[in-house]
């Protein structure tokens, strides 16, 4: 029983992936399907709808973006940690999109240092290099990136970014001048650092750093002892690797004022933030707001009715920094949240003290972890059209 | 993200019960815990709840009317299928209660003519009375009800209701003016009925008779044919049964004018309504529908903004005469309906196009039937807390 519509719904379709089982942009595709379908049999306008996939940061981030974007993702030549030559993606929005943000570039580090790729090698933690992310990092600063964001995790390296710096032209250089070899190992014995042939957009862009760890550069959980390990690092290696992103801290701190040993996040990916943020000025984020930020996600919500978001599993992580969280925190005043996700792990009580109307699973049913994840597409744009009647049949008068 | 809310929702609480998990009062009950709890904490005001838990006429029905009409349950002195005196259960609406009703009387047959009261024994389906319904329906007549409300499956009777009747005061008499022995297999010596002595509020009272199957009266698919076997009927018994229903219908036909052989549902419960038609003007109704009008269901829709159903499973047969198409039915334009359900096997296209908003199903993840079942209660407040989430958020601005 429901009345006639006097205007169209304006809804934000913004999922993250379920991991291992949807992409966030076919999350999207598949609740807009639904919401389309309830509206049309329903006999209300069609809907207003803003396809928005968004990432935490982590893996399917490029992916998310380029959806986002509406752009084909680009292809350059780098090298991987062991310093193998390797081809990596990475994309860049279009010039004066309708989101009205600056051009912005993104890649995922593990394209280039990721440990996946060197998984046929002997790890070798103290000589492997993040040189290849400063390679791809530099291309995106050759092809008009304004602002650059790196999704930093699943890396090879403890290098505290130096190899990455190399790539954009920094020195990193020994007592007698030298260059120092690739790789965390090397670094007890730098003396100083020479930016005068830094690539010369380096420090004209706005660089942002995914991070979703609060580890420390150096110490008991700093990025060596924490990480080290599942990168080949011995009890030794992880020591000396502790040891040389400690003194690279004190010599950057000597050349630019800035300590990054008490900064919270610091320790991600072997030390990346360790040179970036003194060197660069970049900024340390929680993945989900750089996704967030970088698809326009407050923007597409202005005037939005209602906005659709989802995961995998709705848990208390979830509220703190995650996907989700992001959504509720770029909401407008009177546009309701509601997710839908294959777990719904958080009670009702939970859901709505976060911000949140409601929480759905994907569930119709007694089912089993295999069928949620095989029928996750249909079964999303079921759950997006059921919340469609609830939420139209309360709005639509 | 939700604003303040200008006035309370009316919502009303109407559920069947879910089969083997929760009785429709107790699913009614969490339904309002959930939405209560879920508008306190988004500041809304407390919504006007009404609790009208429903049934289909079978099992359980008594119960929830019970419920419905806030009356304790009554007993009296009856006796079972085989003739041994019992104590059953029936229930009397409060006259002049809110809802602006006639006073309703509601008996449950089986709780006379069961056959479970009766599995001590041989079953004997030739003798076997429906005398004890007659007996109940006797008290509620005593007891002042306006309208009998007869909920009959489960019976162990195939007498066409000629035992009821007799207990009401009707005489079944051979050629010799002989009374008839009890059960169907008596009828073929059926000679006339006199009601001459018939309880003087019988015919001045309204029956109604909640049938959900269409099974006529004799022949293949007859109350003998059909429900005897299982009632211990031999295929012999069967012809007999069958052969004595038909002859009761030509007699009744011949002292009334009204036939019942071509009646759909005639069949029902041995053939109960095949006198209680003819004699009484008894109605036969879906079991839904009886519920519904008996615990006002439309009265209580009036005004309402959302109204929550739900049954164990929502399938095809939900939307052809269960409690939910009841529900639907009664539903003002402009009144939401959304189910509830352990298992929704339904689309949304299929339940939109049914005319509710929406469905969802207890389950929040990977989950077994036996956790379903045995967290129906929660789960079910849960649902209810996350549906008034998502339906306020449209409504209430």
């Amino acid at each position: 029983m429901t009345t006639p519509a006097p205007r169209p719904l304006r809804i934000v379709l913004a999922p993250d992936s379920l991991k291992g089982s949807l992409p966030a942009a076919e999350a999207a595709l598949a609740m807009s399907a639904g919401v389309t379908a309830a509206a049309a049999r329903l006999g209300h306008p069609a809907p207003d709808v803003v396809l928005a996939p968004l990432a935490d940061g982590g893996e399917g981030t490029l992916d998310a973006l380029l959806t986002a974007w509406s752009v084909e993702p680009r292809t350059t030549a780098c090298h991987d940690a062991a310093g193998r030559a390797r081809t990596a993606r990475y994309g860049i929005s279009a010039p004066g999109d309708a989101s009205g943000l600056p051009v912005r570039g993104v890649l995922e580090a593990a394209e280039a240092n990721g440990l996946p790729l060197v998984a046929d090698l002997p790890l070798d933690a103290l000589t492997a290099t993040s040189y290849g992310v400063g390679e791809l990092a530099a291309r995106l600063l050759d092809d008009g990136a304004e602002e650059i964001l790196l999704c930093i995790g699943g890396s090879a390296t403890t290098d505290g970014g130096t190899g990455l710096l190399s790539a954009l032209g920094a020195r990193f250089l020994d007592a007698d001048g030298e260059p120092l070899p690739p790789g965390g190992g090397a670094l007890m014995a730098l003396a100083s650092i020479d930016i005068g042939a830094l690539h010369p957009r380096a420090r004209g862009v706005r660089w942002r750093i995914a991070v979703d760890v609060d580890n420390p550069l150096c110490g008991p959980r700093g990025a060596a002892a924490v990480f080290g390990p599942q990168k080949g690092a011995t009890p030794d290696d992880v020591a000396v690797l502790d040891a040389g992103l400690a003194h690279l801290a004190r010599v950057t701190e000597d050349a630019t004022g800035v300590s990054m040993l008490d900064v919270s996040g610091a320790g991600a990916a072997g030390g990346l933030p360790a040179v970036l943020v003194p060197f660069l000025g970049a900024e340390i984020v929680p993945g989900s707001t750089l996704v967030a930020d970088a698809v326009g996600l407050s923007g597409a919500l202005a005037g939005a009715d209602l906005v659709l978001t989802g995961e995998g599993s709705l848990d208390t992580q979830s509220l703190g920094g995650k996907v989700v969280q992001a959504v509720v925190g770029n909401a407008p005043e009177g546009c309701a949240v509601v997710a839908i996700a294959g777990r719904v792990q958080l009670t009702a009580a939970e859901v709505q003290g976060a911000g949140l109307a409601a929480a759905f699973s994907l569930a119709t049913g007694p089912t089993g972890l295999d069928e949620l994840i095989r029928e996750a597409g249909p079964l999303m744009e079921e759950a997006a059209a059921q919340v469609y009647g609830v939420f139209s049949a309360g709005r639509l008068r």
